[in-house]
């Protein structure tokens, strides 16, 4: 690779691909997987304050990019481990979410704690337990969060199929609503 | 980017990243996601015979890897499109298979035409619809296809949450099994 990469239309391709313009590699981008969880405690969910950006000091659920050569589930439980030093155990897929403006396809379990104990990991301000009730709406750091949340609370006691994208960001392209966020507005 | 990369571990990460060694770009690599579909017809399934290498003359899934800029219902159309020329309408996600070995993660829907009509798209030789007694299973392109084949023949008439590796493969690291698959044993 010389570093220099010009978009090319390959044989048989649809759509143009970053080239190298010496050696001809084609460095293809695609989505991204997100794994996570949400991880019920004693009836509410396991929240992680951020202690990075984007969206330092909001709310998330433990969740992060999939990495080489390892499952979805053990993927997700890495995440749980390092953001919340939480040995979770999954119970089944809560949810797909496409997030096609930043492309990520988020993977979220329904998972509950595997033994007792969690910690803010070194990538989180705080770690907390969450009734229902008491989830800071407004300050959660992405729609998905949300989400995941909404879908893990209307399955409880009868977890289906897994869903996607809710209807009014079907495509997940909706840009993160930062002001409407701070005013909690569903 | 100069095209000269080394493998360096990053404050807060726990691997070794590709780096360049002039701009520090990091060149992460994570799984990619592959988006595919049982279509069902008359009771059978449809298969594509790849025109492609890897595994070029074998049968295979509607299925290939997700774009940017799409959501994973979006992908398993458009590649039923590209490869069966075929609308297809989705009914649910049949199986999340992580293939550690070469950093897939294989989304599977179950599925039905939209519309009448398919035929082979430029990265098929054939396409046909298979009765399941007829499935030619000592030609069939990859492991996850037979996983595939076999979860949507399992929830014939009671479709339950998708499903995910099987027990034999949990991880998705088994070779491409090329000599055992001749003689069709699973």
């Amino acid at each position: 690779m010389s570093g220099q990469f010009d978009l090319v239309r390959h044989d048989g391709d649809d759509r143009d691909r970053l080239t190298c313009r010496s050696c001809g590699f084609v460095a293809y981008e695609n989505p991204k997987i997100v794994v996570g969880s949400v991880v019920a405690v004693d009836g509410g969910v396991l929240l992680c304050r951020r202690a990075i950006e984007p969206r330092r000091g909001f709310w998330t659920l433990p969740a992060g990019y999939m990495e080489m050569n390892e499952t979805v589930e053990e993927g997700a439980r890495r995440e749980a481990w390092e953001e919340a030093t939480a040995r979770i155990t999954l119970e089944g897929l809560l949810a797909v979410y496409s997030v096609a403006r930043i492309g990520q396809v988020q993977l979220m379990f329904r998972a509950h704690l595997a033994e007792p104990g969690f910690a803010a990991g070194p990538e989180s301000l705080d770690v907390q337990v969450f009734a229902w009730e008491a989830i800071p709406w407004d300050e959660i750091a992405f729609p998905t969060v949300r989400w995941a949340l909404h879908a893990w609370r209307e399955g409880l006691g009868h977890p289906g199929p897994p869903v996607f994208n809710p209807p009014e960001d079907a495509r997940g392209t909706r840009p993160l609503p930062g002001a409407a966020m701070v005013g909690g507005a569903e």
